[in-house]
């Protein structure tokens, strides 16, 4: 009987800060058959990791690691990587950190052989905050991104990229400058956005926030993040996220400015209302267009999918037994979303489905009594 | 036995517009026994929301109405809303319009009888865009807000209360500018923060995009809206809408500032630094806190509840499957969140419950196979 948790026999993989990100690693890689050796500053969380199953202390290993993962705060990660270098001269290094290119600049300044490392930033794990346990599916479905400098061998790129899809990530090769500038539009952009709208609600009146419905939820959720670790993110890819949110001022100067025309409108003044008006026109679809290029499931090209909105009462088992009925249908949920009543005893449930099973799913559900809308 | 769709006894409420709104409010108030008439300047409409329900043709009745609701496009609201408070002299007139000052201070130009009009906003339907149907209940659960002007009498805004009420709705009374300036808040700048941060993702490289996780789908969800719809709002609320958008210019300025400032960081400014992450840092917890002052679920104080993630593999059933088997175990879903994985088959179900559930729903899900993570 195979014991995927057992040291294996394969490369031996070694993991420098058993945070979140470095134990849920451990695990993953445990029980592909690699052999992990475990590093922390602090006993305790490495003890802690490895009784997670998450690999052996790196004092009971004896041999040289293939593969060294740097997984501690950005802010030691460089110093972390430049001495993993030198302790190891025939293994390759990676990091984990979510910026690249200030880690990059800073091994440059320190020195050493940089052929032997690629840094790379597995996209996991980054929504939860608090007291987050490690899984060993961390990884399963995400994007990991391998930023290589322009030293790194291309054997340090296969290492790293070796790990990232045994833990089932996808592996997308960028150089740290391209990754920096995507992260920025893609995550701490939105993140900024996020905060920023969320911070005007602060001084408003308790009766004017209680209108907020689906949408500022949405936008806002991201808002609940941890300051501190945003504050590190946003100030390792400063310029990168500079420059994305200089344009996004100038879009919103464009706004304010048609809102203040329209504000001013005295009627005698149409040809500037117009301008105004397709300024906001404008915003709102490009909006749309660049809303419509964001993959959709599974990263593949968006798929049409109907939605069935049904009334759920807020009871117990109410919502497993719609997904139940809904399952006895011999329907696949595509996607699903709740929207909550406000002030009233039930939810909406917003199921996505194939377009061609709107009909039976609809009949079915009716015929069991769900209020169901298409 | 009852006849809740055929003309009933109770008063007699003119409905001028059948749109989404109004076609839904008048399968509503049938249902519940309003007598409904209802007037459209296109007879195909009207005659559509007619056979769908929503009451009878305005030919059709003879006694004037107790209630009129006048449902149109926010632009030709308030003539509407003249019109008929000339036309029916004992009548009480609202309109449903999103934004409410602009249509008030029309109406004070236009002149006529504003003691028996108090315009009001039922939050609903808003985020359903194209060829939406009407819905009997898209009202149940919502808030409806009346914001009587200076000169509306209680009569008219009891009369507004009693049909949203009767509809589901949960009534909350603002004056004009109150409700426009909470809507520009928690609606009209989170929809332009939403259109700004897509936007910005037009001209990035797929591979870029494709970095994209859950926090950018969720600020964008919204940044899908229709543009035409969206520049009718933002130009009828255009004052509110600039205030707070200003507002967020305001921090957004000192944002930029701060990465300007790490950015050029020297070594040599240790204290500039300190400075700008303190602005970061209080930017992004400005944000927590004030997304933590938006209502819970049915608009009640936020309970904390425990979440689950459950795998779930991407086949047909399995969704289901895994509701089916939560409530076999007996335990009541409070909320649920989808997260996809890219480019693999399965996404990650957040199950959200009371804390005291969390372990006997785990045990249960293990014990049937499904990877289970606390």
């Amino acid at each position: 009987m195979s014991q995927p948790d057992a040291p294996g026999s394969g490369p031996h993989v070694r993991i420098v800060g058993t945070g979140l990100i470095g134990t849920s690693l451990g695990i993953a890689l445990c029980g592909k058959g690699f052999r992990v050796s475990l590093h922390d500053t602090s006993p305790t969380a490495v003890a802690l990791a490895r009784d997670l199953g998450a690999g052996v202390l790196a004092a009971e290993v004896s041999d040289p690691p293939w593969l060294v993962v740097v997984a501690s705060p950005p802010d030691v990660t460089a110093p972390l990587v430049a001495a993993e270098l030198e302790a190891w001269p025939s293994a390759a290094v990676t990091d984990v950190a979510s910026v690249k290119g200030v880690i990059l600049t800073s091994l440059t300044q320190l020195g050493g052989d940089l052929s032997r490392y690629a840094g790379s930033h597995p996209l996991a794990g980054r929504e939860r905050s608090g007291a987050v346990a490690a899984q060993a599916d961390l990884f399963e479905g995400r994007s990991w991104v391998v930023a290589p400098g322009p030293e790194a061998s291309a054997a340090a790129v296969t290492a790293v990229r070796t790990i990232a899809e045994a833990v089932g990530a996808a592996v997308t090769v960028m150089a740290p400058d391209e990754h920096d500038a995507a992260v920025a539009a893609v995550s701490h952009v939105p993140q900024l956005a996020a905060s920023l709208v969320a911070g005007r609600l602060r001084d408003l009146d308790q009766e004017a926030v209680s209108l907020s419905g689906q949408g500022i939820r949405d936008v806002t959720r991201i808002a609940a993040s941890d300051p501190a670790m945003w504050t590190q993110i946003l100030t390792a890819n400063a310029p990168a996220v500079h420059a994305v949110l200089l344009a996004v001022r100038s879009d919103l100067d464009a706004v304010l400015a048609a809102l203040a025309d329209l504000g001013a409108e005295t009627g005698d003044e149409p040809a500037r209302a117009i301008g105004a008006r397709a300024v906001l026109a404008r915003t709102v679809a490009d909006g749309n267009a660049g809303q419509a290029r964001i993959p959709g499931k599974h990263g593949a090209a968006r798929t049409a999918y109907a939605t069935v909105v049904v009334v759920v009462p807020d009871e117990p088992g109410a919502l497993g037994r719609l997904f139940h009925d809904v399952g006895a249908a011999g329907i696949n949920l595509e996607d699903l979303h709740m929207e909550h009543g406000i002030g009233q005893l039930f939810g909406l449930a917003e199921l996505a489905v194939l377009p061609a099973a709107v009909e039976p799913l609809t009949t079915a559900l009716r015929a069991l009594g769900w209020p169901v809308h298409v």
